[in-house]
């Protein structure tokens, strides 16, 4: 086969040519040196703090080559990072690309992760600062992004009380029940399938943590990427907290069609399984009456309550309580 | 062998541990939030323009396992990043690290990792922000740096203009001729030697780019990683120049000693050889007077000038002058 010389400046080249320079004024405002130079410049707004994420996407464990369309690849690696803005209630403003990837990759594949990555740019309103290139056998993918929010407004992880009501934003789950019909090979026909849909292309939770930060109705927040037994237990270790969840009200897929369909368990999805990129937030009782069931068709759900005793507890169905432990992802953990 | 179990929170906690949050009031006042939540929150200085890079550190590529003392991968990985904020002219202010790595490694390997890095992070005054972890056969880091700069003062290679004359710091090729010992496995005894520290615990050339923006002195900047031919070809494409570059000149490693005790052409190294992290900058005429021979102890030549033809012009020692062609590191380039 014959093979194009293709060297590292003609890749950068490559991906400057992919995200021409913004025509947006806003952009213009404060990104003011992108790709080509030694670093970039961003220009803060006053008045606000920088939020600051990075986020690995790797072959073989965050991704399969030959399983995944590149175009979803682009989006995503730039929307899990970009969850992590949402996580915190701010904007995201710009990024850095770290991409790695063997040079049969540098050409059609190449095009099409970028094609997914501009239009993930596009709509998170997020533009490419610069980033470093490299080759190697296996691709690999790092991304940093940067937000803003209003100084002092930011929500974290470590700031819930005893008391506070717990939130679900969407339905869990459903993301992995999306990866397993993608490995079993059933994925690049069905696109347009939901499960699928949030598997390859996520959305961050972008509007919906600003309006929580806006409107001062949460005291704790975070975003839903391991699962949320791991995930909850992160935040409560944070906030020295517990929490009590309802088994009945956590939302999941319908199980008759989840189970018949897909032979699996739609509670232990919800529970464990990661990639929802959904918001769980803790909202304090005397504001509770003001979250929505549904914000901007995204259905809003209250789970269960913070706990002074530090643990988690599930209450099953038929009203015993048994303690729930982290089972969510972990890159770590051999026996999963 | 027995292994412990470490999990992805025990390694961050690891990584916490080992970066305690500073006592240092500055530092407190810049990064208001650090590694344990969704994403760290930066305060910016006001009148400041916030710096962006991030660099690649992969196993293989560019440090060996077995080859590299880990406290050096740890001090370098930052020190290459760092080293575009002394590109820019800037202050480093926080980072970010992007680590994966095999489960062997999660013990001796990462806390020596850790221990460079400490010392890195220290002497640059450059706080770990956050990051991500992830377990993979093969050690993999990425590091993003965030700096600043005086608002309309960072020097770019894009602003050199035809005359001025072109300076680099320090010598050329030392780095290179260090990986070449360490290669040969002849590194571990002696790292007291000056070419094989200037490769394992690189020093950014910090204080001499802020020095060139404070005082007004350079029209543009950069720093050599890949090599004077390859960075210069950037820096003169950037401007839409050329170059003209007296080889006599050019600082490089005393002939005989390198020659005889290593088998290699100090030109060459000096040339073409990556890796050294010194700053390369065009000074106007008007101000190439006020240029020392030496910044706190460091060497500046003047090398040679830019041109309006836009190509590389090397003069031989002979009068002749011949094109110099980017020859330095390019991971893309087969032929090396």
């Amino acid at each position: 086969m014959l093979r194009k010389h293709r060297n590292e400046d003609l890749i950068v080249r490559r991906i400057a040519h992919s995200f021409p320079p913004s025509r947006s004024q806003t952009v213009r405002q404060f990104l003011s040196l992108g790709i080509g130079d030694d670093a970039a410049l961003f220009r803060p707004k006053p008045g606000h703090e920088t939020i600051l994420t990075c986020d690995w996407s790797l072959e073989g464990t965050h991704f399969f080559r030959e399983k995944h369309p590149p175009d979803s690849v682009g989006w995503k690696c730039l929307a899990r990072a970009v969850s992590d803005i949402a996580a915190m209630g701010g904007a995201p403003r710009c990024f850095l690309l770290s991409l790695a990837l063997p040079e049969t990759h540098t050409g059609r594949w190449l095009s099409l992760f970028l094609g997914g990555l501009r239009r993930a740019s596009r709509k998170f309103r997020c533009a490419l600062a610069g980033g470093d290139t490299t080759r190697r056998n296996e691709i690999l993918i790092n991304v940093a992004v940067v937000g803003e929010v209003r100084s002092g407004s930011a929500l974290l992880r470590s700031t819930a009380r005893p008391g506070d009501f717990l939130y679900v934003s969407g339905r869990l789950g459903e993301a992995e029940l999306g990866l397993q019909i993608v490995r079993r090979g059933q994925g690049a026909a069905s696109k347009n399938n939901l499960l699928i849909r949030k598997h390859l292309y996520p959305e961050p939770r972008l509007a919906l943590g600003q309006w929580l930060v806006k409107k001062g109705l949460a005291t704790a927040l975070m975003d839903l990427s391991d699962g949320l037994s791991s995930d909850l237990s992160r935040l409560c270790a944070a906030s020295a907290v517990g929490a009590r969840l309802e088994k009945a009200k956590i939302p999941r897929i319908p199980a008759p069609w989840a189970a018949v369909k897909h032979g699996c368990d739609p509670m232990q999805l919800a529970l464990h399984a990661g990639d929802d990129y959904e918001l769980l937030f803790a909202v304090p009782p005397s504001k509770a009456k003001l979250i929505p069931e549904t914000f901007r068709g995204l259905r809003l759900t209250a789970i269960g309550r913070i706990t002074r005793e530090r643990q988690l507890t599930l209450l099953e169905e038929n009203g015993r309580a048994r303690q729930l432990l982290p089972r969510g992802w972990d890159p770590f953990r051999r026996t999963q």
